[in-house]
């Protein structure tokens, strides 16, 4: 199996200064596997839903090649639900509901398909989780782990300790910030590679991602959209773009290069921005091949200056 | 003459978390020349000091090659001085201090060797100041425009004559969406655009900056530092890369293309990223041009994922 994608498969109920969602689908896992499903047919989805789950949409991800032997049901439950209000700047937003539902009490189980996974893509959840995830994984090639200030408020030592385990570690400039007691983000960046990933991911929303590696810093404008409609799920798009293409390119070289991961960023950076472009999924979930594609160059052509000698003075 | 620069030749006191400046030059024209100055001999300074201003500071800057015959020294006057304390997020200021002193009653003159202009640098000022000295230049190429949210609250339709008369508009973000009504930036960029500037620089601090012209965009990342000391001036800095490295690109050229200004933005953007590295002009003061070209070329990396083709998913 390419990738394997941890995460919640939920609902949403958004409100923005500009309309409001309903009740969608939602959930890390359901933005990650679409992401995912741009670049690779080979994808073991960990989740757990309620029986009041829509199944459309769970057809329509094994449709896109993701394999849901990882997806827990629970006959009675209710799915996880998340319900935000974001403010005029459509970046900070009040959390007005939690309804954890089929989470308490999940433990993820990663059906024998997955276990051999090469790429594995632990969205934001519970550490414990994460991390019991990770331990069914035979040999992964690259993890990635997503988080959040969440998990730093009430499980910091067992966040701590997966991190530690983890080759990507994805956070926003605030997290950073928090996790590390650095403000500068280089020097939170080093902070979290002494913590054990290799490759920190510090990411700026509407703001763009930073990238360190080594000695190496990247950075990946986020694309200027005309309007934002919804940014919930961006960051999990992003992930999801980043490690499906690592995927693809794994897949086409047999290695991932430096080059390799900046691309995926920019890549990642592209798909998050068609998420927030609509409501819940439907911006990702619409997509063909060369809407990715078209984003893409335009995308890469934001940041080309071309060639010119340096001029005397 | 090449470059006609205006803006305040003046104090700053500055508080930040980290540390305080005590009283040390500052103000638009002190920057945007030492930036300049890096890039053309033929600079004209336009602005008016009292007599305690330092004279090294203005023997530095003639050194340099730029001409202060449009520097009005105003006996006994006193020299204009902003005292300023950054939040811990050395973003957010609260203005201690605006003494406005020379500034009251001056009728900037541009002095005959300064008339002939091409490249034209209005500074950060009352916009009827800025009007004052563009109606003294005989034939620009090039108008730069930088102005702030105190224009737009207390000098706004002066300000939106002055914008229509010039050829790029640099603001930050918070500043186009203010004069715009638009809070998504492309949109306030063709708002901007709507009122006469061709090229619209909308400066993002920390997060770098977008610039729109015609249909092209073009985005510059701040380039990240391991610490910043003080970002006053970074703006009118970035403003001096721009308008300096088109003034010198022109001369080799005899013309300004799109090439031209992307790469003007990211040349602004490194000069920038000096002047946050130590108090007032100190940053950008000590530079050697090899400073500059080095860093530079570290910025342009930054960007640069390299070309490996499209993964088949």
């Amino acid at each position: 199996m390419s990738v394997l994608t941890l995460g919640t498969v939920a609902f949403d109920t958004i409100q923005t200064p500009y309309g409001s969602s309903g009740k969608v689908v939602g959930g890390a896992a359901s933005y990650i596997a679409l992401a995912v499903s741009h670049f690779t047919q080979q994808q073991h989805v960990v989740s757990v839903i309620g029986d009041d789950f829509p199944q459309p949409f769970l057809a329509e991800l094994e449709r896109r090649g993701a394999s849901l032997d990882g997806l827990t049901r629970v006959p009675g439950g209710e799915s996880f639900h998340w319900s935000g209000s974001y403010h005029d700047d459509m970046v900070g937003r009040d959390t007005l509901a939690t309804d954890l539902n089929v989470l308490i009490g999940w433990e993820p189980k990663v059906a024998e398909s997955g276990k051999t996974a090469e790429f594995v893509m632990l969205g934001n959840l519970d550490p414990a989780v994460q991390g019991a995830v990770l331990d069914q994984i035979t040999s992964p090639k690259l993890v990635v782990l997503d988080t959040m200030n969440f998990w730093m408020d009430v499980a910091l030592e067992p966040l701590k300790k997966v991190i530690g385990r983890v080759d990507v570690l994805t956070v926003n400039d605030e997290e950073a910030r928090q996790l590390t007691g650095e403000h500068f983000l280089p020097k939170a960046a080093r902070a979290i590679q002494a913590m054990g990933p290799k490759t920190v991911v510090i990411k700026k929303g509407e703001h763009g991602a930073l990238m360190f590696q080594g000695d190496h810093t990247f950075f990946a404008p986020a694309y200027p959209l005309e309007k934002v409609t919804d940014p919930t799920g961006a960051g999990d798009t992003f992930a999801g773009g980043v490690v499906g293409y690592l995927a693809a390119q794994h897949k086409a070289h047999g290695e991932v290069t430096w080059d390799h991961m900046k691309q995926a960023v920019t890549v990642g950076s592209v798909m998050a921005s068609f998420t927030c472009e609509a409501f819940g999924t439907e911006g990702i979930a619409q997509l063909t091949a060369s809407d990715v594609k078209d984003r893409w160059s335009a995308y890469r052509a934001l940041t080309d200056c071309g060639n010119v000698a340096w001029p005397q003075g």
